[in-house]
């Protein structure tokens, strides 16, 4: 009963991470939007496995086939269907996990859950579910690019202890693609890969912060009392696999500023309304207030790791389960586009909600159309 | 568009702080549940306003209400619809805001998202609006009591940088409600005190950290993809007024640790699955796996302050604004029950959801019924 | 779980019979709309018991009181809640009821439901619950003449075995609201108000045929696959009580056509696509295609009546019931505002859906606001 | 915004009659269901075109891929993915409608609606979208069987003007699907047969009623006041390609009795609460009252035929159309199990929030576990 999110916009994903594949299905995506299979293909490829040496080694293509909703290279309003085929799924190398759940995984829950798993890998916890949000978030990056100039970046800060810094105002995609971390900061870029490497050298893994400024977010955006722009972004992320927290503008540390400190004066600049600073990180009352939105994301490292560990059986009998999967040291390389495309899901969600919010601006719509 | 939330146990919040009140209408609770005014109003009392000489002095009694939804003590299985008058509603202090927008409140982004706002105080934005959350919170508590035996408790952690030292597992509800301030350590209590009533002196705020711990919560709540435990309690934290941030586990300490220290080994005791450590908080794959619930919220300072501050006009014009309005000069020992509803509310639902999960609890469920 | 309707115009009602009042939260009113309490009012007067001899004489003013969302004669684009309180409620007259079941009345099947009901009256399944319905609808009615000019009208069709003529092109508001039954054809009203009053003066029922007539509905309204707007439309009414069934179009009537005398010729007129004739009644795979829409919604007699019946006690115990509570001879004077407000209630959810649907208007939208 | 039904078992239909395929994805199905593909398969050929020589002859084996959520044979309790490719799209039959549009098609609405459309066929328009619904059906039926011994039986009723003569408490599953137009009344059988062919030689089409009972629906199913099961059966029903109407129990004709004579009076019979007659159809307040459930749907003649008719292009300019594609001359003996799906869908839907209805089957549930 989880696997719908959004409300004008809404996706709903399928598949494991063993079985006919993964995908996707969009309702509520505009028609007449161009859209290419090399565009949603672009994303995926930048969540793929496989697509650096820090990265798990199962081989897939990822190969994007665009089942229905899109027309001679127009969406036609209706719902649009992407699925990716599995390809190297090895189910036997997960025999031994059948009887058994691995410490921090989603192997117990699950069947405290639902009562039984698809043990021949993680099943709906596997990262492999996120691809079917990739795609769709290419869509939606696709619609804020061409109707609001809304550019999201997401990058990694930091890996186990290793901090980036960050200019948020000057930080660009080509700074963060032109490394296998995906962290805009060039100098800590080889000492976050080492730190990596040598995590998965000893079988262990590492976990990180991803941020993201989004710019160009018009004023207005997010809806009280309960789909605040801040709450809506904290489900979508927090539902990522692997996370454990999320923050907006000074986040935790605005704790420790007073009101006088915090508060960001306003000012008119260029004819708009702006604010001095921007500690809010863009949202105020859970709407947007037109600066640049800044978020943090915290991810725990990887649980698949190759140390013996203690663990028991589903009889729960105490045995001992040493991992021999393929698996990625540290996700946030392969995140960064996950953390994109949800952003970029609630962000249309509440771009097209917005259109409806003033009653004078549907009749100027209404008569334009 | 956002007043709502949840799917089997579903709340409707409306009202403003200046009209003719605020309430709620829940839909989805169970029929045939016993609740009585005063376990409702003892939640509200907690959350009122003049409740002690660290919060606002506004005079509200916050008198529940029951209009529908209740029959001789009972639910009946439909809408509950529950009011609270506005009574020292002071519309002409706020004369003066009329025409410009206060340093980090809501004011701008509501009039840029609706064009319009109702300038005689907050409007939705107010922290009056949880009044309908901890109204339907606390039958939400009931539920979760009668059938899981869940305890949810809330407590300040940090106000401003004055931190408490907290034994999550030892933790109770008379050592929280034994002050004003609803800090469970009672050593840094009177310091937290003396902080917010210097903030209250000078005019100014502070913002603090609200833990939280659940008790009982039987493994299986939580449903992938979307609605993972962690993310609607995100949604749901993220949705109170002035949060910035939200964790679970470890939250952002979890990025420091390996994945071998991070994991939570798994143990059988008691003949029941249970984690050796408790690093991911009681949550994993978003499910819950019986173990104690640990999260943590962090609030902004009080936007309101009695300082004077820059700001514009809603004609651009820059201007000086000093608040003159009663005001909380920390709004921790308040939102410690709206913290405490929240998360009952996302429990609830997923307490129900939980019933409908596997095929053959049905036919139990069906027959015995 | 079933008090919300709508989409994006969404109403949640609440309230019984007998209790503290009835209501309705609105969610996605768009904001800056000018609605007056006179016009929420106006059709709440339509709808109210003892407007006429033919209808119940319970005594209810039906006031309507605008708690929130509405501020200075404009709506805020947030929770708007209407409320009205019950005045003339007389539980004691319920009192006999209170073990036994009434026949074709919905005491059983919300006992089966629910395990228990408010007995003081029909609770929620009391017709007095839609009168949240018909404030909404009120505010709905609003919008769709303010933007499109769009004009719906309900009549009584058919009372008992007496059928009206009525030409659906040139009914208007004036020839309905005219007489007490709300029939536009002049010379079967006096038949019909003859056959409600010998109805209720032998303490028998009647039923009938409402018919309405949309005018100006553009073209594009409703959603594929499931939000057809046949779909919708049949939805919401067969959700007011005492409905039996629904038709658009030739509706059952179409059955006994040939494809090549039911398909409607496409015409070109007055530079607008047009149908020759409109069997479809206005709406062609769901979506409107601009003709006036035509539907007719069948409602069973009253199922109050002044009669002994055969009945049992909640212990099974077979017994006899004489009712003896005020009730309506004919409910469908009282139900011609209720079908109005249902219809309205889906077209403003469909219309703002409709200002989402292509790409090339989101643009418009967004630069023109 | 349209392709998703239902709350607690919801399915999303993507696909168009001519692009990659069709499918479903289902949300919210309980876990540890055993489901075979044999037994989707099973409804789908009920479904499929070319059955009989009364069906259109497009060649399609609609053979069900289970691309996810079913694991050795058992439901997992996620997202459930079915899917069916488009084998004998004949794309080129349509070029000429790229530019006209079809009488009483959707062809023009969708235009008017989202700007463009699919016109490679039907798009999501055509009957074979309602392969996805058919699907899902199967794994309702299957629940619903397995927890309530819930039988759902639609036949042919009505043929043009030939009228089947049925009673309702006999007839079977045998006699429905015996013959090809899946009418139990084997005497009118042959004429049905006959006025199908008769319309298919001459290019013509015909359309009727599909009737239908379900037998041991339990009491308290349907939810008011706006998801009451008229409400939820009419709109799924509605939502099915070429109906017009729906009516349960005596419908249209409950209007030519009186409050005396439509109700039914209860008694206590095998020591449950049943009525002597059942007028009401099963269902009484929106919520089953355990007798038999009776609904009649009406569908159009098809719009496909096979005359030339009056038509315009795109361009407003008059043309005449002469339909070459292939097509059902009646729709009705393909889709009785698509009327049964969606009673099967509608009713599942409501089981599982039955379920959560009473205060004290919670705990007996949450004990049993």
């Amino acid at each position: 009963m989880g696997d719908t999110l959004g409300k004008n916009f809404r996706i709903t994903t399928w598949g494991e991470s063993h079985g006919g594949g993964v995908g996707v299905v969009i309702d509520g995506c505009p028609a007449g939007l161009p859209i290419s299979a090399e565009e949603i293909q672009f994303e995926l490829d930048r969540r793929k496995p496989g697509q650096s040496r820090i990265t798990t080694q199962r081989k897939e293509s990822d190969t994007a086939h665009l089942l229905s909703g899109i027309f001679e290279g127009l969406t036609l309003g209706t719902a649009i269907s992407i699925m990716v085929k599995n390809e190297d799924a090895r189910s036997n190398s997960y025999e031994e996990l059948k009887d058994l759940y691995r410490p921090s995984h989603a192997d117990y829950t699950y069947e405290a859950s639902y009562g039984l798993r698809n043990w021949k890998g993680g099943g709906r916890a596997s990262a492999r579910e996120t691809i079917g949000r990739v795609a769709a978030g290419a869509i939606a990056k696709k619609i804020l690019s061409q109707h609001c100039n809304i550019e999201t970046l997401a990058y990694v800060e930091q890996i186990h202890d290793i901090k980036a810094k960050i200019d948020r105002n000057t930080v660009d995609f080509e700074s963060i693609e032109n490394n296998m971390v995906r962290c805009p900061d060039q100098e800590v870029v080889p000492l976050m890969i080492k730190r990596i490497e040598e995590a998965r050298k000893s079988g262990d893994s590492v976990g990180g912060i991803i941020g993201a400024v989004v710019r160009n977010t018009p004023p207005g955006f997010g809806d009280p009392v309960f789909d605040k722009l801040t709450a809506d972004f904290a489900k979508a992320l927090m539902s990522l696999p692997a996370t454990r927290g999320v923050e907006f503008g000074l986040g935790f540390d605005s704790v420790a500023l007073k009101g006088s400190e915090h508060n960001d004066p306003f000012i008119f600049k260029d004819q708009q309304v702006r604010t001095r600073t921007n500690f809010s990180g863009g949202i105020q009352g859970g709407i947007s207030n037109g600066e640049d939105i800044h978020l943090r994301v915290a991810f725990k490292p990887t649980a698949t790791i190759n140390f013996e560990q203690d663990t028991i059986t589903r009889s729960g009998k105490e045995t001992k389960l040493k991992a021999k999967g393929r698996h990625d040291p540290c996700v946030l390389p392969r995140a960064v586009p996950m953390v994109e495309a949800m952003i970029n899901l609630v962000l249309v969600d509440h771009f097209l909600r917005s259109l409806l919010k003033k009653n004078q601006s549907l009749s100027l719509r209404n008569n334009s159309d």
